[in-house]
């Protein structure tokens, strides 16, 4: 067994839910609180200095004997946390080939010149207060500590109240410009959320940038009414104009060829035999550009409009959160590309595949505020992500490893810094 | 202020929502056991003797001096539970107005000559436990106790543990058929749950049938999934399969002079930025007969499937409870009639409505085991019902007092029984 293999066996059962065999670990909950632990034994089994900074992001600190402490590290991971029956892969593969990187490293005798880190950031779903990167939105001050405190989850418990359970200090939460000017570099491995890495027949792949995406809040309202007695010309039925808006987005997605989603919804009264007062959807958008996706949530929120006008209802649409499009350092990424084919890792002929993604993730959460980030794709067989199916092979989950611990060898290797 | 407002000014604020304004009285939670309190101390007011059966409807008995007790008894009421967020009427209107006519007709020294009894059936919304009418089906043998029993509420308490709490023995569930042969006639007076009466100029009418109706389960299952990182052409997303059934239920109800609802949908995950694995939807259909619910549902189904075909997703159709087409007693309803004509009560110049419903009422329970009963409407200016905007005029639910009276004085004074 490889140190990939014995540390994912370690995690994987964590959190699992025994009926869907997807995952639930959620920012501060009991199976998060148990990955966190399982950072913490595994850094400190190989001597890694552990600490969780105010905003509850896991670091795992190796300053080489002789290295400078406070020459920009060269920082590795990604986060442990999932969506609601999510995949093992989505994060947690991030985590364990960044350990794994760092064994074959110091293995290898490799002489950096520099610290190396091990991160895990909190909370990168978003899943439970809705805001995804919370953690490296946090740091970098793109989310406010009030705002973050009182985000507040389904189950009615704000951020403070479930860090205060889980034994963390809300007060602790703000900006963190001194951390975010240690990062020399930071790399981020993870699942590929798509199909490109197996249509180009790589084992391994790197992110040239993350699409521009937002997402919307739905609120469709008309007149509660009973289902059986109220005819169908008299009714004011949100859910009838919802319809349509689902429709439209589905459409208007594929003309575009972007994404769009309505994956979450609430109703009022949500009974069987009444026409519901109130619908409340929530639409994912992303597209390639951002005129191509003002233009793709344009089109859907004129499909909401005509549905509504149609079912004499109303619609208002709002804006949660939005994120413009993201290019990743070019000679960084240009570097690691190099690295990475030079290294035979990709089992491609053609070199390293470098893709655009769909996703958003906390290397690019620092890209936006000038930290050199990349990142390596590891081919999904099924494209499928954030779901129970969700998977990688072993033998390509380890071809990410070597990848990885090439790219930090000669990054750390101190030659052309 | 007559004995009707006296009484529902008492009743109108228990279980109200400050928020919305609906109201949410459940079988056994604490707003509908408020409502019990209310009712058995207005019976005890009134000298009337009050009882719990074993299915947890309330009977207030009135046996008048020298009436042999064993004679069929007439029986009027309705019941006191709401839909979720419903209104203020639908129920509590008909057991309000059975005390007031009770209070006019002693006011009037008739001599009944056979027992009189106000009557509250439980649970006739199933807003909690998802059947409709569950007292008096119990009571009739419709419903079996062990089925009753281990319903199970969307807080996850089954019907037995909900009656246990609320001081009821779940073990007493079950036919009661020496109580339904006391039962003489049955009148129940409801709010109209529609715009007849408003529309024919009249404050009162008179029941002729029930639509058939039916409840049904469709599922959808796709496969979860990133909503970023998957193209619209990998996805198998049951939300928009759901979609197109919604429209087509509309769609068809519409085409069909029929009624199609889909009120209710649970959604699997339900998170913004994941595909929905599973989307439970819940369809409402009556129509005016037999045939044409049969091919409204059809057609409905027809649209479900031609939905997750497109979508490559997969939708599951179950029937969760049916109930046929339903005349009430036609000798009773033209005597209830022509009593309400006579009595000036309706405020119209051409006699008294006679209507068909598409809502279900307990009154159709027992008309279905071979029970005289009939209903009667009060007008309702909006046709709006199931909602916190249901409204009726206080001078047209004290001419629905009067009707009633009117009727039970006729029925009760033995002159042709």
């Amino acid at each position: 067994m490889t140190t990939y293999d014995t540390l994912w066996a370690e995690l994987e059962p964590i959190g699992r839910d025994p009926g869907t065999g997807g995952y639930r670990r959620f920012a501060f909950d009991t199976a998060e609180l148990d990955c966190r632990e399982w950072f913490i034994s595994t850094a400190e089994a190989r001597g890694l200095d552990v600490e969780t900074d105010r905003n509850g992001n896991l670091w795992a600190w190796w300053v080489p004997a002789g290295v400078d402490a406070s020459r920009p590290a060269l920082v590795i991971g990604s986060h442990l946390d999932s969506v609601p029956d999510g995949g093992a892969y989505d994060g947690p593969l991030g985590v364990v080939s960044a350990f794994a990187a760092l064994d074959a490293v110091r293995a290898d005798a490799v002489k950096p010149d520099r610290p190396l880190a091990v991160v895990a950031f909190a909370d990168e779903e978003g899943a439970r207060f809705g805001i995804a990167c919370a953690g490296s939105r946090l740091m970098t001050g793109q989310l406010s500590a009030d705002k973050a405190r009182s985000l507040v989850g389904r189950d009615g418990i704000t951020m403070a109240e479930a860090m205060r359970s889980a034994g963390f200090d809300p007060g602790s939460l703000g900006p963190d410009p001194d951390r975010v000017a240690r990062i020399g570099e930071f790399l981020e491995l993870h699942i590929e959320q798509g199909r490109n890495l197996i249509e180009q027949g790589a084992a391994v792949g790197v992110a040239e940038s993350i699409w521009p995406h937002g997402r919307y809040r739905f609120t469709f309202r008309g007149v509660a009414d009973h289902a059986g007695t109220t005819r169908m010309q008299d009714r004011h039925d949100p859910m009838v104009a919802y319809a349509h808006a689902a429709l439209a987005a589905d459409a208007a997605a594929r003309a575009a060829d972007g994404r769009a989603t309505f994956g979450r919804i609430e109703v009022e009264p949500n009974g069987t035999n009444a026409v519901p007062s109130v619908v409340r959807a929530w639409l994912d958008a992303r597209a390639a550009d951002q005129p191509a996706l003002d233009a793709l949530v344009e089109r859907i929120s004129g499909g909401a409009s005509d549905g509504a006008r149609s079912s004499g209802t109303q619609v208002e649409v709002s804006t949660e959160s939005t994120t413009p499009l993201l290019s990743f350092d070019v000679s960084l990424r240009d570097r690691v590309a190099a690295v990475v084919a030079a290294s035979g890792t990709t089992g491609a002929s053609g070199g390293v595949p470098v893709l655009p993604t769909a996703a958003g993730h906390d290397a690019g959460i620092l890209t936006s505020v000038g930290v050199r980030a990349a990142m390596l794709f590891v081919r999904n067989p099924t494209g499928i992500s954030h779901s129970p199916s969700e998977f990688a092979e072993p033998v390509d989950c380890n071809a990410g490893v070597d990848a990885l611990a090439a790219v930090v060898t000669d990054l750390a290797s101190g030659d052309d810094r």
